[in-house]
């Protein structure tokens, strides 16, 4: 019973080495059934390494993945370009899926129920962020779904695997005419443009947005947009990118970045700004396409921001950072994209594909989200 | 009647050339008691270049400058530190004075009345800014109080003069219990960190402030933060000031940026910072004193603002910039400095002595705003 195989009970796909190469691996999950057998070996300080079965708490709850979005974390930790890589790291942190057990103190979740996680499963649930539902911001720091260490000493293994299981708090219900596939690109892509379209009040109809980049999250940030009744300008470093912005995804403008005329036709039009370019970029041209008392929202991370302080002083303009989003706007998110019949764009793709899918996201190769099909590949 | 001797109704100091050395100048500035023995002169195009008296308008002020404080605008005017002078430049534009004439069509406010003048002068009065009252944001621009352009095509001259002209919207009133010398600052150190500080919510008891500089807006900052019940952390590149801030001007607490534990003892503790500090400096280290969801607001010109994102994003950080502001927060902060007796720091200088002054300022040797004595020493 405490043999290597027998506690292995969940299957994922992990990357070993910094080549960030994927391929099937074979971990273990807290697992109420199993416990069952055992609960004579149960303690508060059974970890992973002892390689023994550790219990679904009271306040778990246990899903079969069917979907997992691929996000550029991805990249980042398979490949340990920030240098904290846990290998092996089972990446993904979009899931979507369905519940197949729950705690005892589980409530207003059952088997059955569509679900999903996001970026983050637990956090010390006591401080104020956590208090205020900004557990992403929590002061103990959040643990991450993949690639961190978890309260209980064990490192955290994302979605790309056959089931995660989660504290209730982290878990998100998915209402059922939502397609799973569609729901797991909201839980990092989705919330990480939506947190800040909310906070800093985006949702008046007839103001202006100016998108900038067209991936994962600008496209989201698009439709956000478009949702909230406002007048969406998609300004990108690609004039490849126009006709799909304008006709598929419903922009009412295009601008590429690179063209002075263009930027200089919409300049101090914009009451709001979310930037998601990742790569290194000027900031003072986009910025001065805001009004007075614009709002620009950060999501991206270049490696540096850098501008010159005129526009923001003499504008009055707010420069907003944002990280995902704490739990309370996280389920508000998911039931406005339901009510809104709001989806992001997707490439469904098997486990197999996922090497050739995270090379494809490093080219930015991907019209706007890989989403792994758990449930029919990964077996 | 049209000689220049005759149009030349105001006395000055100005500086001619980038030197930036003032001396005695007159000027015409509009003035109603003449205009009534040419109204045959008068047209709406009349201008300073026709060496015509000027009449003054239904809505225009005339005040007798009694203090002019000395701003960093001054030195940067002077001198063409902007490439922007039109000379000869009459500085000034914290000014202070009493009402000698008002228009026809003056409301609330009658001679004799303490008045205040800060750093604009006129606005096109129409958009959705001035209607908002953000005139300082005015869409066809706002009219500095020095060394700008009129609506009616004269070159604006500030408070080193003996008597200033405004419409009565760029007016505030003085209570008469606030002395005028105390006052002239407000219209601009006042005003600059007053404004972010309301706008972004810092009048919330209990939390906490720091203040990155202490000249003439840092030991505003610092004054306001300590009216408004912040418990208010001073940070400085200089040690030599931490007697003055916390024995004087009340701070909670002094901090010196180099010293890496002191800096870190403060870390994510601060709720807002008000960074005042005009020189170039680095963001990163005073960003990461912010708590989640700190607001960092911009006040000075440092060439660059330049950070890493991940504080910014990680933590929810709003960074904010500001310029002066607007009409009804002037008045609000004059009245408000006046019910708490709440006074800048000043060093009464005279006229004759404003060369050395402006050479002090720049070598940041003023314990805080100079103010010129306008009254008793301009003859």
């Amino acid at each position: 019973m405490d043999s290597q195989s027998n506690t292995e009970n969940c299957l994922g796909w992990a990357a070993t080495d910094p080549s960030g190469v994927l391929s099937p691996y074979k971990f273990s999950r807290r697992c109420v059934r199993l416990l069952l057998s055992f609960t004579f070996q149960v303690t508060a300080n059974f970890t992973e390494q002892n390689n023994i079965f550790r219990p679904l708490g009271s306040d778990d709850v246990s899903i079969k993945i069917t979907h997992c979005g691929i996000c550029y974390a991805d990249v980042i930790r398979t490949r340990n370009l920030h240098g904290d890589s846990k290998y092996p790291v089972v990446p993904g942190h979009e899931i979507a899926g369905i519940v197949k057990e729950v705690g005892c103190d589980v409530e207003g979740l059952k088997v059955g129920d569509h679900v999903g996680v996001g970026t983050y499963v637990n956090s010390c649930r006591d401080c104020e962020c956590c208090n205020d539902g900004l557990e992403v911001h929590c002061e103990k720091g959040k643990v991450a779904t993949f690639n961190a260490i978890d309260l209980d000493g064990t490192v955290t293994k994302g979605g790309y695997s056959t089931f995660i299981v989660v504290h209730q708090r982290y878990c998100f219900k998915i209402p059922n005419d939502y397609p799973l596939a569609s729901a797991a690109p909201l839980l990092c892509a989705g919330i990480t443009v939506y947190t800040p379209m909310k906070r800093h009040n985006m949702d008046q109809p007839g103001k202006s947005l100016g998108v900038i980049g067209l991936g994962g999250l600008g496209h989201m940030a698009l439709k956000f947009g478009k949702a909230f009744g406002l007048n969406v300008t998609l300004v990108s470093t690609s004039i490849s990118k126009k006709e799909e912005a304008l006709e598929m995804l419903g922009a009412d403008k295009f601008v590429v970045s690179s063209d002075q005329d263009q930027m200089k036709s919409i300049s101090k039009s914009l009451d709001f700004i979310v930037d998601t370019a990742s790569g290194d970029h000027p900031f003072d041209p986009y910025m001065s396409l805001l009004k007075t008392a614009g709002v620009y929202a950060l999501v991206g991370y270049p490696s540096q921001v850098q501008f010159k302080p005129a526009i923001l002083n003499q504008r009055m303009i707010t420069l907003a950072g944002s990280s995902t989003g704490g739990t309370n706007v996280t389920q508000e998110m998911i039931d406005f994209c339901a009510a809104q019949k709001l989806y992001p764009q997707i490439e469904l793709v098997p486990i197999q594909y996922a090497n050739e899918a995270l090379e494809r996201l490093i080219k930015r190769d991907v019209k706007y989200r890989f989403v792994i099909d758990i449930k029919n590949t990964m077996k």
